[in-house]
């Protein structure tokens, strides 16, 4: 009978909305009905990616749309530079090799941005690099990437195309494609799209089309040029996820009529509460630099199993946050800000996190991260004429 | 795409896995599909109720069992002693004067439990009484009533009844119908049954199926001969509220599993963590001698209006608790502990009403309340080897 939190950095929680649209009996997809779903969702992910560019849906998880611009934008031998930051900028290069292309491996302290002086360099000494690949969000690491500046430096080129990894951005934070010039960018269904995992995003900007029109790599599932007809007829290239469009049709609705910078506002209220309670209860931050509004990383106290410590939380109090990855397993743990996820989660959240500390033998006093989220989570209630009592 | 938070003293949340069986397909109910669902059902009320009678299923709202209850084992003229000590305990008197019996009103303080003294000196004086009707849990102002004393004053007399409205203290609280002698006892699906509003359920002691055989008032759909007929061949009189029935065999499942006592210390811990989170905030509690673990009673402080309090508390923070009734009307709020409420829906009760406070200029510390929740809360969490980390 145990209630459940579900504060990890993706999958987050979808609104009952979506999930009962998702629940209608299937329909096929070659028909007029499902057409007329896909013009809208098609229309409304421009809106949240901020380009005119053709937005392709791929059934698949993030990691496919990675792929595909991999596949799709380069050559056997390219020299790409990838933001080796976290997981998902590893898993930049481990694509690129995959495909055999030449990494150049830009290795970045996990918690910490990379340094666009550093960026500037390599492709100076490097000469010929044809893509710089980021994440906008570093999910394992809860660190934010300067993409802003970063596409200064590739829009400079012809050579050389920005590959940004949003999927824990788009719709988290404003990453304006074509205002910023951003050459392919990705997202996925599972994160502030708050769908279940199934359906990857990508849009590229005409420099990177050009790019499709030059790259040899094999291909056939995650053919964007493809899509990109298909798309153009208001479907997909291969059988679409449909329920989970019949679900984004409903996302989209509810991020139009919440507005954006409002999801923005709240994603941003959300990180800056997670981040002064965690500093209240003498914790230290992953990313105390460049913090995403994704999610936040906090270090945990010496002594503490990381992966008792989350198995306690998720099997006990019934919040699932996440862990750490790799070289930060144990030691860390990650809470969601994105999606369907507002106030009074991260309060159970941080309530949750102060009894399990407690627990676990780390002596604080209970109430005293709670409070101070509290006051930054109430500049999110502005009180309207009238209600406001006395 | 705010979230809500239902912690209102009923109707109460249903869960997911009863939401989801009651969006089935509907079947027909004289079928031998729905007397298998109504067989187990009847057993499992029966374990709640701590009954060997049959407990009766009534597609009503509680309402229509209490007025079952008086129609069913009275007679015009006959005198029956109503603890008047809110709302609910009002409309046992109203439903009786309906039928013409003679009511002899024992007015207790709203806030208070009934003396037993008062009512053994009204029962000695007044001779002849042939009910005591009363509420386990009178829901208007949070407080229990002394049932077990009561039915053992009861219990002493062939000619008197005691007739408990237990609609918020079935499945809440022990009120062992057998073992105390209580002769009629009431529930119904929106309060510890975690289901929409629409069933509800009685109880006769073979005492008050004696009356019954005596009984002339006017009845036909409330006619509870005949459902225990019906109820003997696994089917209702009348047509049975097919998909609340369906829901109710899951949820008497969920109460199995779970166990009783687990529920009934679950919810002693939510008031008990309520009540001192409410004393920490310098509220006082509406029912400090007698309190029920059904749901708990806050005074609003001076100068706050009730009605814009809890506006504001469902309009803008989402969480929906009761305000009061009649002569409690915006002055007090409530909030519920029972069903599918845990502990975090009282963390973020509680930190929704400081925060709601603070907007009505009371001056509070932010996590004060929240915090010596905490506190009570955490004893629920008895460390499991292993699990408890350093």
């Amino acid at each position: 009978m145990k209630k459940k939190y579900l504060l990890a950095p993706g999958p987050t929680p979808v609104p009952p909305e979506a999930l009962l649209s998702m629940a209608h009996p299937i329909i096929h997809h070659r028909t007029p009905q499902f057409s007329a779903i896909f013009e809208e969702v098609k229309k409304g992910l421009q809106k949240i990616f901020q380009t005119e560019q053709d937005v392709l849906v791929l059934a698949s998880s993030g990691t496919g749309a990675m792929e595909s611009a991999v596949s799709n934008i380069f050559n056997k031998g390219d020299k790409v530079l990838v933001v080796n930051g976290g997981k998902f900028g590893e898993r930049w290069g481990k694509i690129s090799e995959a495909y055999g292309l030449q990494v150049i491996w830009l290795d970045v302290e996990w918690g910490r941005a990379v340094k666009i002086e550093d960026v500037k360099k390599v492709l100076e000494q490097e000469g010929n690099v044809r893509g710089v690949l980021v994440q906008a969000s570093e999910t394992s690491t809860t660190v934010v990437h300067p993409v802003e500046e970063l596409a200064k430096l590739t829009g400079r080129r012809d050579d050389c195309l920005l590959v940004v990894d949003g999927i824990t951005g788009v719709g988290v934070f404003p990453i304006p494609m074509d205002e910023w010039g951003i050459d392919v960018l990705i997202s996925g269904s599972q994160k502030a799209f708050m769908l279940p995992p199934g359906l990857s995003f990508i849009a590229l900007s005409e420099k990177a089309w050009g790019f499709v029109e030059k790259s040899q790599l094999p291909r056939f599932y995650f053919d964007l040029k493809k899509e990109r007809k298909s798309l153009g007829k208001n479907t997909t290239a291969y059988t679409p996820a449909v329920s989970l469009i019949i679900g984004l049709q409903d996302v989209l609705r509810l991020i139009e009529s919440t507005g954006l910078d409002n999801i923005y506002k709240k994603n941003h209220r959300l990180a800056r509460a997670t981040q002064e309670a965690a500093k209240a209860l003498g914790l230290r931050l992953l990313a105390p630099d460049s913090p995403s509004d994704a999610a936040t990383g906090v270090w945990l106290p010496d002594g503490i199993d990381g992966g008792k410590f989350t198995k306690a939380l998720k099997d006990d109090f019934g919040v699932t946050v996440a862990g750490g990855q790799e070289q930060l397993k144990g030691k860390i743990i990650r809470i969601s800000h994105m999606g369907y996820i507002d106030t009074f989660d991260i309060i159970v959240a941080i309530s949750a996190i102060e009894m399990a500390l407690k627990r676990f033998g780390y002596d604080i006093g209970f109430g005293v991260g709670v409070g101070r989220a509290q006051e930054v989570l109430s500049e999110g209630y502005v009180p309207k004429s009238g209600d406001s009592g006395v």
